[in-house]
């Protein structure tokens, strides 16, 4: 664990999903204080890691929009507002601070496991279907050699040199690993899979096979089912169950395990909210949950109604960051600006409106008869 | 009153404003039949009426999009759905039909000022600040020549020829039509206004200028205060207080009032709904008023935490979509689809996903060691 010092700001919006950066872009509005954080490496959630390349056609406005075309849109549009988004890590804890009178003191407390910690007013959750972490090997001994001998991460090229490897997964990202090691220096490769069907596209299956036959990277068909340990506590081998139902010992010094990204709640469901079906119960005015000052918008919440749409979290992250400028300045009334009409908005946004010389004047004519 | 047969469908929307448009494409989706009806000669609403080239910034995912492009985009998605749009008449009369067992016989009867009829099993109010329509001349009186002599809507040229005509309004119209009318065959044109400011832009100013100079245009500067009537009842002259506080008798054939547009929430106020300072009280599940069947959304609505603002009113009218669906389907669970993979959704809106052939596929790959 990394000692740092705490980040302090208004606000803290967990998720850089679509609704996650609308979110940071209407408390920024607001003038509210904002970091995001995020598991993912890059922003965008959900349309960014599961169907960049797909169409949404129900987003109002835009007929047509891929979700990567609707991360950038979003991004694009929250960077006037210079919100810092922090991205590859998770929130894995959040405490409740001390109460204390005064209005902008810290209620909260949240660490990441990227050694960041955050002192902040008030939470958004904006997590999805939760946090899209790597799939696990469901052999439970192995967590053991977690960060020594096997690695849900990228690792430096230097730790494989000379090493036996052992790439686990179907995935596109476990085939080009083991191409990448077979390239490299890599003693040996084995790619285990639990049959020989792989979800790659035909220039890589090709790719895949030619290295298969020249005999760079081994295939071996099975599932792990339990891990062989040295006397000194070194993970030796794995060991396989194969299609055939015979077990055999897989030797290695690295295992890769590339089984995909899986969403979980993970630890926002140990925060003692309320809960309905695994998601956060809200009230529709600000998008509270059962905890003051921790809102929840997107598909984490619910509320009699809900349906699972980007344009409802929209909806949901505005009133939020409403009802949360409301909070941090109790004693001022929150009133609605208009984006086409603010100075104040527009100033923040870095715009100018052209409109203002070009249209209706009032002008004064002569009273002649 | 013209006679006509009732349009049957499932829903109505009042109101082409954005929310309006929007709601008939959420409607579609879910193959709720639809037509939409709004009191302005063109889609827009507000955006179109007031602010077509003003740009609005805080629209998820469209940094920057001017009014006009907004309900362009707009109509562009919903275009696929062919939705009727029944623009230039405000709906004056809304009845509730006598109860009646079938879930498919209409509850509702609508009546359009340009003689529609429909009849439906759902309303939406979309109607934003009320209907959009022409200020009156604060001269009570004047009403009973309303559609005789005094018209607040175009007219055919030929009824002005030889006539003695007053436009009166200090707007862009109010200049344009009394030059068309100089221009024309009318015997004299006056231009009555409260004063010398008018609201237009150079160009239409100086053209102004050159009429009233060449005597083509009277100008004349001051309020109405009453009328004069002939013994058989025509209207013969308005009464004008100037500005220097005297009395003036104006003679006139036709008036032709040009003040602007005034948005009114008109019969909607006198359909028995619960209201709150002139707003339509709904729940947040489906955004229904008080009425069972009668949905409102955007402007006009009010509950917990509302925002007068375009995004929220997306959202509600999402959920009204699906709220009236299920009302119209009851015996099934109206689930919730996405547009990026449902092949309904996508036939529906003539679109194919291209995302089908060039991404992943599941391919076998040889045993090979």
């Amino acid at each position: 664990m990394r000692d740092n010092a705490p980040l302090r700001t208004d606000a803290v919006v967990i998720g850089a999903g679509p609704v996650g950066l609308f979110q940071a872009f209407q408390l920024g509005l607001q003038e509210v204080g904002v970091h995001v954080v995020d598991g993912l490496p890059y922003a965008g959630g959900q349309c960014a890691a599961l169907y960049p390349d797909k169409y949404i056609y129900d987003l109002p406005a835009l007929p047509g929009c891929s979700g990567e075309e609707l991360a950038q849109r979003l991004l694009q549009q929250l960077a006037p507002l210079r919100v810092p988004v922090h991205l590859g890590q998770v929130v894995s804890a959040l405490e409740r601070l001390p109460a204390d009178a005064d209005a902008r003191s810290p209620r909260f407390r949240l660490q990441t496991d990227g050694g960041l910690t955050f002192e902040c007013r008030a939470v958004v959750i904006a997590a999805g279907v939760g946090a899209f972490l790597p799939r696990k090997v469901p052999v439970p001994e192995l967590q053991a050699w977690e960060g020594r001998q096997v690695y849900y991460h990228d690792l430096p090229p230097a730790q494989w040199v000379g090493q036996r490897v052992v790439v686990m997964g179907g995935t596109e990202a476990a085939a080009r690993l083991a191409l990448t090691l077979a390239q490299g220096n890599a003693a040996h490769v084995t790619l285990l899979h639990r049959n020989d069907r792989f979800v790659i596209d035909a220039p890589l299956d090709e790719e895949l096979q030619s290295a298969i036959g020249a005999g760079w990277i081994r295939l071996c068909l099975g599932q792990p089912v339990g891990a062989i340990a040295t006397d000194d506590g070194r993970l030796e081998a794995l060991e396989i169950a194969t299609a055939d139902d015979r077990r055999l010992a897989l030797p290695l010094d690295l295992l890769l395990p590339r089984l995909g990204l899986s969403p979980r709640l993970g630890p926002i469901a140990e925060w003692g909210l309320a809960l309905e079906r695994k998601h956060l119960v809200v009230e529709t005015a600000g998008y509270q949950t059962s905890e003051p000052g921790i809102h929840a918008v997107g598909d984490v919440n619910t509320y009699p109604g809900k349906r699972k749409l980007i344009v409802c979290g929209f909806h949901e992250a505005t009133l939020a960051a409403f009802a949360i400028a409301q909070a941090l300045r109790p004693d001022e009334r929150i009133a609605l600006e208009y984006t086409t009409t603010s100075t104040r908005l527009q100033r923040l946004l870095g715009v100018v409106d052209g409109a203002g010389g070009q249209a209706s004047g009032t002008r004064r004519i002569g009273t002649g008869a």
